[in-house]
């Protein structure tokens, strides 16, 4: 399976997750070569909007580019939408990290397992869930 | 150029033009093929948000099926937005159906030329236009 297909595999469970949550999801066509910023799959439920820009990797750091952490900022700020990496870790289940949470280098941004094992999951951004996170 | 290729041409068309209004707009990707109903453009500028299901045509009436339109009102309740059928006729602007606006036949709905010349423009259903409509 190649890179991009496992991509668009992933994208597609998040979205199935995403409409079991109760949310409207949709993949954007052309994020990453459209001529404007756009990011990889909107949704909301009426009362919450979300952007996310969804990475998968097999292990941890991932590095971000400058302008791909941008480009959603600014999408997410004209469009309304809460700004997420939503990251599935091999063998995870799906993490959501908020920009400002994002490690700075200085090339870009990076996250590492301490980023990672703070970040909210699904049911913690949707709402689903009132557990107290002990941080 | 084929139907599909032209689609495509016109849906970047109002892609761009609601970037140029303030909006933040994208092209829905799988849209008609996906499981879940989706349209084929959202746009929103934090205020406003809508969904559009983008249709081009040489002349009028225009044929919708009743599961196109109950589809893209399902989606637009959902996620929060106003639903409208984007309608390019040749060589005319772009005029906005809303869903309580079509006619209803015994197979679905339709768009005839009393309906599209009632229809707001661009810039009525963005609010850039004051200017008082006469009916």
């Amino acid at each position: 399976m190649s890179a991009k297909e496992k991509g668009l595999r992933f994208e597609r469970e998040l979205i199935d997750l995403l409409w079991e949550c109760g949310f409207a999801a949709v993949r954007v066509a052309g994020s990453g070569v459209s001529s404007f910023p756009c990011p990889d799959i909107i949704a909301s439920n009426g009362k919450i909007t979300f952007a996310f820009e969804v990475k998968s990797r097999s292990k941890l750091p991932l590095y971000l580019d400058e302008r791909e952490v941008k480009d959603l900022a600014m999408f997410s700020t004209l469009f309304g939408a809460k700004p997420y990496i939503a990251l599935r870790l091999l063998r995870m289940k799906w993490k959501f990290v908020e920009l400002e949470k994002l490690e700075k280098t200085s090339k870009g941004y990076r996250i590492d397992e301490n980023i990672f094992s703070l970040a909210p999951d699904l049911e913690e951004i949707t709402g689903k869930s009132f557990q107290l996170r002990l941080l």
